[in-house]
């Protein structure tokens, strides 16, 4: 049911594998390139806590062997792995309303979906623990089948890769979730790569008015720096039609300041921060009678969203989670792959960096600084 | 823009007329049957307080004359008011979407909607303020245009006057806030008149089971005896499938029952108690991926809903508020009126009592005591 995933196939096929991988050793300390064992099954122990760990869950790579029963991809396919499974057999799966596997649903688990265990180990032979169903920040990995997509060969990796996760979620929350209408205005809150992807996915669906907030002055700023272009100028890359600086509303909340520019408020708000507290922001800045909130952002666990009961009852608005875009990744990840080789859907600005693998910890860097979109890992550079 | 409402009609057209109303002249306290004259319009004045007040907004009426402007009825017209605006102009009025008038927002106003002022005064010229535009607690009242449908007078008047409001607010939640398919399992949470006709509204639907929730054991008893039968026998009069006493679940949350009976939750959960708090256990109460939840239920001014974040972003589920059951009152209940013409929509059994216009007081006895659903108060007897 399991296959390796590599962007390269040198050892023998079905044999434990030596290979190089990023492990994250300790929270909050830099990863640590060295060589690990990639091998079968390991019995199941519970785990002391969950490092030394391999992270990473967007990726591309190469099928270098499949494990009995696997049927849909062959040694050398071309695959995607997604962290939400797809095991195409139970009723959510099978259902064209949800993309929540009942078999295998998602969680931030140190194990396999399947058998619940570790395909890593160091030379020493510890255990190292799985990351989201993927762990790709290492030369081979162990995925379940039903968390892999194959795609088109032909696609360019540093680009299919941003399928994913963070893209193809803010693509599929405006596309899926929300099911944006031609002609409609959208307000998204927060411009990271998921609040841009949003942007994207609104445009790709017909949006005419696509309304960017974010509070960070400096993003705009290091926005300015990164793409040569002004913030304004970044947006409208993105499709974004306006900017809203929270911080220079005055002293108007930005539901107000929507709720004016749009002469009763957004037709669908997406909360991309993953501020609990906005989540009230972005539903108030609904249009009254259909508004559609979407919640894309993670909080905290135990964070709560709280709306006034009378708000609720008389706005007619909804409220509604997107986890992985609403996108069910074995039917929608080719058609979105498809858009971008017709050149409908733009993938190519949100790679704004690429490193080698050697220097992943520079690719943090990048994103704790704010100063990347996305940055490509090679890992055969 | 204007119209007189009444049951008859016997004096001079387009006069102020005198009549008998049911004033509510003080908090707490029990209606006052007095005469009054019901007037053109008066000029604005700010209300010390809301009273004296003619409440009642469900009823149906025939028109006795009309204001300038006013092309949709005419004299002899039977019609039914509602509280909700529909002026057909505005944009929220031409779409589809939206059951929410701009021009004329919902409001519980002592006024008028249109000019805001009062039509009511006692016999010593003291004004009477209105109640939820409608005010059908007289022998006359004043209604604007926007707040009447007119019906087909074949229809008996102690059913057309169900679709006022609580009837049809259930009835239009399941079929057009919800949009609940055939073969869906339906929670109703709450079973007084609204949640039984949520229950109706799901079976016209074709939803196959349809679960009852309630708190309060007398509920079950008072039902039995009213109806002369068990509660079970009741539900079934109802559409109910099952029942959850949710006193007797032992230790586990009405949730956890739900998602056991149903195998992973209810399709659709609808809030009809009121109760804040409550949202949380119908939303718990949902299936995960694609379950919706309907908040009916009116809380005090205040109440705050809350939701855990992690469990909005990752279940896939929708929240959405229901005023009027989401109908358009112009369009809808013309609709749902030929359903009961056609004996497809119920309404019989939710008429359980009827009382004299002089003995209104009573009415509020029996809903106070939990003994009726809807009782009807027939004001030319």
């Amino acid at each position: 049911m399991e296959h390796k995933l590599s962007t390269t196939s040198d050892q023998g096929e079905g044999q434990p594998i030596r290979c190089k991988a990023a492990v994250a050793r300790k929270a909050g300390e830099a990863l640590v390139i060295e060589e690990i064992m990639v091998a079968p099954p390991m019995p199941r122990e519970e785990p002391p806590g969950c490092f030394p760990r391999i992270l990473g869950h967007e990726a591309v790579g190469v099928v270098e062997s499949v494990g009995k029963d696997v049927t849909e991809v062959t040694k050398g396919d071309v695959v995607i792995p997604i962290f939400l499974p797809d095991c195409g057999e139970c009723l959510d799966c099978k259902s064209t309303k949800s993309n929540l596997c009942t078999d295998f649903p998602f969680k931030i688990s140190p194990w396999m979906p399947r058998h619940e265990s570790t395909r890593f180990t160091d030379l020493n032979g510890e255990i190292i623990y799985h990351f989201m169903f993927v762990s790709s920040f290492s030369e081979y990995t162990v995925v379940d089948i039903a968390n892999v997509t194959k795609i088109d060969p032909e696609i360019p990796p540093d680009r299919a890769c941003l399928l994913s996760c963070g893209v193809s979620t803010g693509v599929g929350a405006a596309w899926r979730t929300a099911g944006v209408e031609p002609g409609s205005t959208v307000a998204i809150f927060g411009l990271g790569s998921v609040g841009l992807a949003v942007a994207e996915g609104a445009r790709l669906c017909g949006a005419t008015r696509i309304i960017g907030v974010d509070v960070i002055p400096e993003k705009f700023e290091i926005a300015t720096l990164m793409l040569q272009s002004s913030s304004v100028e970044r947006g409208k890359k993105f499709g974004l039609t306006d900017f809203i600086h929270a911080l220079e509303c005055g002293n108007k909340p930005v539901s107000q300041v929507i709720i004016e520019m749009t002469n009763g408020g957004a037709d669908y708000c997406f909360e991309c921060v993953g501020t609990a507290s906005l989540v009230h922001e972005a539903y108030a800045s609904c249009r009254k009678g259909w508004g559609k909130t979407i919640v894309v952002g993670v909080d905290k666990p135990g964070a709560k969203l709280s709306l006034s009961s009378s708000e609720v009852l008389h706005d007619g608005k909804s409220l509604t989670g997107s986890l992985y875009g609403g996108l069910k990744p074995k039917s929608h990840v080719p058609i979105l792959l498809k858009r971008y080789m017709d050149k409908e859907l733009q993938l190519d600005k949100f790679v704004t960096h690429e490193v080698e693998f050697k220097d992943i910890n520079k690719a943090f860097d990048l994103l704790n600084n704010g100063q990347c979109l996305r940055c490509v890992i090679w890992m055969d550079k």
